[in-house]
């Protein structure tokens, strides 16, 4: 029997039939099992911290075993104040969540995306409350959890699996997997050992991070890379960062835009500033993208240098620093011409590839939009459509993402704070999901009459989530007929006396966008549920080469440039 | 210069303009002094969750300091998704919670109300954090926090002070306040020898707890306490147990029935059963209470007993062997006539004190609903007049409260948990700010028809901080006039496709609250802003002796009693 499934059957002995919590991608398998196991249903809520109090009802109204799951990182904190009011209130609840990584270190902020030391930080607040990693550990910690939370003086406990335990076989033993990472060792050069590195590479490209802004060099340094012409590439959190150099060619991912991607792998030196290259160092992809160019670091957080990226030179220095000393060199200034050229020719081949209504929508609000607005984007399927909008529409507006720890439902928070710190316009995109998590916010917006746009980019479903269920047999708790529903935004607008605008191709109806940045409104667009986040870069294929495939021949030949 | 006003003035010094939260008792002084300060403006979040949001988005637009406030409890677990959030995204943001005690040990569940280690829990996800428990460590602490926020890396730093610091003068020391609570020795008995000792007794009482029902001992211990004929007490979190007593004369504390709090004064004996004590021990109130009488604890938590209660002896024993073990013994019934009519008379005394038109209008619905029904209380004002709703009308149903955490907010979540647990209509109160912490969760009570009644008291306020405000010079965040509003839930229940209800005097329309049962309803009823929570135990009073005074004459003749 698989462990998700043996979870289930474990929870069914307890005389658990409801169980509560949001889809997320390490608890995916989980889900399914309790979709597919008769006797247990498992119910979606709209926020972790509510899916807590749930399954706290759940197990106070006859003191019996409650449970609550939730994904890892804001899916994991948000449960928090559930699991300290079942343990103020003596409540046997299980809360189940999971990693894919483990977080066992504390120095870097996070080794592992989204994750963190769960155990430490419930330890005090749980009567139990333990990792699980390995396949022989799962029967008796499971066992271990259910029994304390249930004898003696009741309380909650928490187990957080590796997610790759959920399709194992309660009989199997994966102590051989354990793995210690690697660390190289980093060295550290001077100054202006850099230029000479520079100055040998013929397609060398900046890698500028969200770090640029954090060290307030972003002026200098974008006058500095425009005169020495070097193209410029970003991550998708730094867009707005990599707009300020006149050769910049767009943000780099396994959601980024092809030609970024494309630009990267042929590039012979990478100079990364500010970013701390936050791929999964030992994917098959990042390998082949890495393996023929020379990547020059510089990092000031000494934790962050513990990540081992092959082929990396490493300077330990403040960007500040840094930045002063190598204006200093003097620019011989190569002739990168050709190169540009190669740059050129690939986004002019591939800058309207992966388009579609969304992206073009949110583009055409972009070009509508003052320039001192402000951009929130919440977190979802919408903040990668709108990234890919703003590299089109060619806007230089700030913008501003969750960048690591993607928290759900952050964007009307964030605008609310972002405009208080400005006071200028914002514009907060924000899926049908997103917007609900947090929707009470609405009512400091209105009162406080602030000039917030919320597009609510509404596709009648849980997005992201939805498209890695798509190769499942069917949807759980993301689409319209698998159980995610949304009010109606339009009452809920009126509820909080907010003005509300849905948005249609009349032309008109988008001119009123313009209008709309003075106060509080809510624009809405309805869009075709199926349109899925594209491109995506395959597990092992190389960055270049995303999914959708482009044409062969073309593809072929952009590879030759 | 105070320590609040001093930090509102270091966060002006660092171009904080605006800062985020909401009120909550052991920050109050710090929100006055950022409401007199000229220079910085305080907003009142709607959930803790978006303030920290709200400050992370602050933070981010321009790299500069952003802060967050929470109370104490989940105040504090509120904030940590965002705490976790600036940690991912290097975003420098102060937050600052308060504590009035100080949990240090981990063993006590919790140590004090509403409390725990909160430097543990937050450690690996900020940059520093720290509790200020001492004058002396004020301006060292703010200093250091701040730069950490903001140097190097920058992230987020937590300051948890001692609320009795807000009022001091920076230049104070306080170190010589520091104390160790020191802990009596507990002795352990065998079960025969506690009917020696209630036989001694003139005037016992039971005082019961939840635990009572955690240990499924309700239904044998009420037969055995109907049996001997000793009247009933309980906390306000087991009211419900209470009732299945013949004698039961409601629950104690410090917003408890004056005639409970009566009784329990004139006792000579408490059998105190799956109940905590969870008084403030060194309160003058609490001390003055106890003075008189001999205390049983039976308690099963080995770290409970650390918790001294003066007079009491203890019995270290789970309560289902306790109960087993009294039930052996002989039961001489003792003529407790005469003190059951000296309960009698107060009760008759002091059954209407107390009331206002929330209670009576709670009552009335309490009257009308089925037996099955159960009844789930949000935090707040509310909660205390539903509790005294439910001993005026007598009814028997369960009763689920968010007992020692209150956290705000959590009504809707509880009732639909309850709901799935014993499929048996559900009749939620709450208040019309705690409705809005979780109003998205309306959206699953719509889409599963779910036959909860959301009984909204909406007195368009914040009620219970507001109270706390009323000895000073004016609201601030807690009333219509400075700044709590509230949506209007007849829309918001028409987005989420949820009937409702505006309660008037009208028969037919309360006759509907036995129709509403079957399909999710918002009924509401709008009451007079300026009703308080009364009754309450000024500090030092003694405990039958609460405010407002009743008249003299029948304080002294119930006193002879």
């Amino acid at each position: 029997m698989k462990v998700a499934e043996y979870i289930a059957k474990k929870l069914i002995d307890q005389h658990v039939t409801d169980v509560f919590g949001i889809p997320g991608g390490v608890i995916l398998d989980l889900i399914y099992a309790f979709d597919k196991c008769p006797g247990i249903n498992a119910h979606l809520s709209y926020h972790e911290q509510a899916a807590a109090f749930e399954a706290c009802g759940y197990a106070q109204v006859n003191h019996s075993l409650g449970v609550a799951y939730a994904t890892r990182g804001p899916g994991f904190t948000n449960l928090i104040t559930g699991i300290a009011d079942a343990y103020a209130d003596s409540l046997p609840v299980l809360f189940i969540t999971a990693h894919s990584g483990l977080a066992v270190g504390h120095e870097q902020r996070f080794e592992q995306e989204q994750e963190m030391d769960t155990v430490q930080m419930v330890k005090y607040i749980t009567k139990f409350a333990s990792t699980v990693e390995c396949i022989d550990q799962v029967e008796a910690k499971i066992d271990e959890a259910i029994s304390k939370a249930l004898t003696g003086r009741k309380g909650p406990v928490l187990l957080d699996f590796s997610t790759s335990l959920w399709n194992e076989d309660v009989e199997n033993d994966c102590s051989q997997s354990k793995s210690n990472a690697k660390h190289n060792v980093v060295g550290t050069l001077a100054c202006e050992s850099i230029w000479k590195i520079i100055e040998k590479a013929q397609r060398p490209v900046f890698l500028l991070g969200d770090g640029i802004r954090q060290a307030n060099v972003c002026y200098k340094l974008s006058n500095y890379i425009n005169d020495i012409g070097i193209p410029v590439l970003t991550s998708r959190g730094a867009q707005d960062t990599g707009r300020a150099c006149r050769e910049y060619y767009g943000y780099i991912g396994s959601h980024g835009i092809r030609y970024s991607n494309f630009i990267f792998a042929k590039a012979d030196l990478v100079i990364s500033m500010g970013n701390r290259l936050a791929f999964p160092v030992k994917s098959e992809s990042f390998q082949k993208a890495i393996q023929n160019k020379t990547i020059i670091r510089i990092e000031c957080d000494e934790n962050e240098l513990k990540r081992a990226i092959p082929n990396s030179i490493v300077f330990k220095e403040e960007l500040s620093n840094f930045v002063q000393g190598i204006k200093e060199q003097s620019i011989k200034t190569s002739n990168y011409e050709s190169w540009l050229n190669v740059c050129r020719e690939l986004k002019r081949h591939l800058c309207r590839t992966d388009c579609n209504d969304i992206v073009d929508t949110v583009s055409d609000i972009f070009r509508k939009i003052s320039d001192e607005t402000i951009v929130v984007a919440d977190v979802g399927n919408n903040e990668f459509w709108l990234s890919r909008a703003y590299e089109i529409s060619g806007i230089k507006n700030r913008i501003l993402y969750s960048k690591s720890f993607g928290a759900l439902g952050c964007g009307i928070g964030k605008a609310i704070g972002a405009y208080y710190k400005t006071k200028k316009p914002i514009l907060c995109v924000v899926g049908d999901q997103g917007l609900q998590l947090n929707i009470q916010e609405l009512q400091l917006m209105t009162q406080e009459k602030l000039p917030i746009t919320i597009f609510v980019v509404n596709n009648h479903s849980s997005g992201m989530i939805k498209d890695r269920q798509k190769s499942r047999e069917k949807f759980v708790h993301t689409t319209l007929d698998s159980g995610f529903m949304t009010p109606k935004f339009n009452l809920i607008a009126q509820g909080y006396g907010i003005d509300y605008l849905q948005l249609t191709d009349d032309v008109t109806d988008k001119n009123k966008i313009l209008e709309a940045v003075k106060k509080p409104i809510i624009i809405e667009r309805f869009f075709d549920e199926s349109i899925g986040l594209q491109p995506s870069l395959p597990k092992g294929k190389q960055m270049q080469d995303m999914t959708p495939e482009i044409d062969r021949d073309l593809f072929k030949k952009l590879s030759e440039l």
